[in-house]
């Protein structure tokens, strides 16, 4: 199941699809409550296996659970619950999809890197940057406080205008389909022309403007859709103990964006 | 959703293929707990539209919940719950379920009546005829406690063994497939030859001892499989507010039992 303040699609027809492509026995729901504690409480009494955890409970989710797993621990934000006969474990699978990323790029921690976003979601990717060698980086965030707080949790320099960098990561709500700011670049075109990888996650579209000036400019992406792909993977994982095929994970995102 | 010491699939089949065949945006999911508070909490918390609560919550819930519709509060028995914004309200539809099929079948309240069983179900079939009219009732039970005490509830006498009525209706497990008295009559032919309807509540098999043995003498019958179809019938309409057809209901009932 999911807990959400606004329950989206993504997660149900994700894991459901998967579960049937899977002949799995499970069914997955997605909730919302205003009774925290009470729905934690039907998790436990109902022997709910999983929940995955979104906005705004994923840090006060915490104080009501069992252990948190490293991923969680690192940043002190909860995407992901796991309910092993009544004992619940928290994980952010958020955190552990970019820090599997950064392996599948091969994407080199002795660069510089500038993170722009200083969000829930901003701080599951630059503290896996920073957990995974990145000491070299800048958080980039009009937010001076909550930028400044990020910067120094990660050793990193703030700056409140996007500066250049080796690897670009937008974790801003900049180029979102539907957003005020759909139609902007996270990063100018020059700070792509000088950046050697460009991330953004940013997932609707997954061809953000920032991504197609990075392929227009032929620099290397890294896209949302992959984030979101891996990190609802691991997730299925967790619950089930099976992992699907690529193609399966490729035909069920496929199905759960449609 | 539904609660029970041990989930069975009827519920689960019913429901999830009368809302396939409506197309209506719900799913069932069967339970199990160890913890009752936490369980309707969660329901709560959750918002789940309703639960179907059988052995051994049927009492303890009671105390859990915001209002009892009369059907409960007749027998101080819950096998439905309605959540309608976080305000739990509770039904018994096998109670209902009986009164209505003794309209159904014009069954006489002025005719005597000998319903064997004082469990749970007993409770509710013997208080439904009752509240129906029927004021000349037996209730047989071995269990003198039992049998007595359900007796005096509704103004009946009380017996051990079987005796002769208009209405024969057993409400033990005698004639259930599986059980240790799977092959047995739970009323002698020669009290069947005396009666003049003869209701089945065991509803695996449909066509149990008793009712092939009425059926044979040429007595009308009623059989667990209608109980069954039309308490699951009137938790669906409590649930969603909509009402299948008959033919929708035979399917599903058809479906659920396969």
């Amino acid at each position: 199941m999911s807990l959400a303040g606004r329950p989206g699609n993504f997660g149900t027809r994700f894991h459901n699809w998967l579960y049937a492509a899977l002949d799995l026995n499970y069914v997955y729901k997605a909730f919302t409550t205003t009774d925290l504690p009470g729905a934690v409480a039907g998790i436990r009494a109902l022997g709910v296996r999983g929940c995955a955890v979104s906005m705004p409970y994923k840090e006060d989710v915490i104080a009501l659970l069992d252990e948190l797993d490293p991923s969680a621990a690192a940043i002190g934000s909860v995407n992901t619950i796991v309910n092993g006969g009544g004992f619940l474990r928290a994980y952010n699978t958020d955190y552990t999809a970019i820090r599997l990323l950064v392996e599948e790029h091969a994407l080199d921690p002795a660069q510089t890197v500038a993170v722009r976003g200083s969000g829930g979601m901003g701080k599951a990717v630059a503290c896996a940057l920073r957990d995974a060698g990145f000491t070299r980086g800048t958080l980039v965030a009009r937010n001076g406080a909550a930028g400044r707080a990020l910067a120094e949790r990660c050793g990193w320099a703030w700056q409140p205008e996007p500066v250049a960098a080796d690897l670009l990561v937008n974790v801003t709500p900049i180029g979102m389909a539907g957003g005020p700011e759909a139609g902007e670049l996270a990063f100018a075109p020059e700070l792509i022309a000088q950046a050697r990888t460009v991330f953004d996650v940013v997932a609707l579209p997954a061809e953000t403007p920032l991504i197609v000036e990075a392929r227009a400019q032929g620099r290397p992406v890294v896209t949302g859709l992959e984030v979101v792909a891996l990190q609802a993977l691991e997730q299925f994982v967790l619950y089930t103990g099976v992992r699907p095929s690529p193609e399966q994970v490729q035909a069920a995102v496929a199905y759960a964006r449609s």
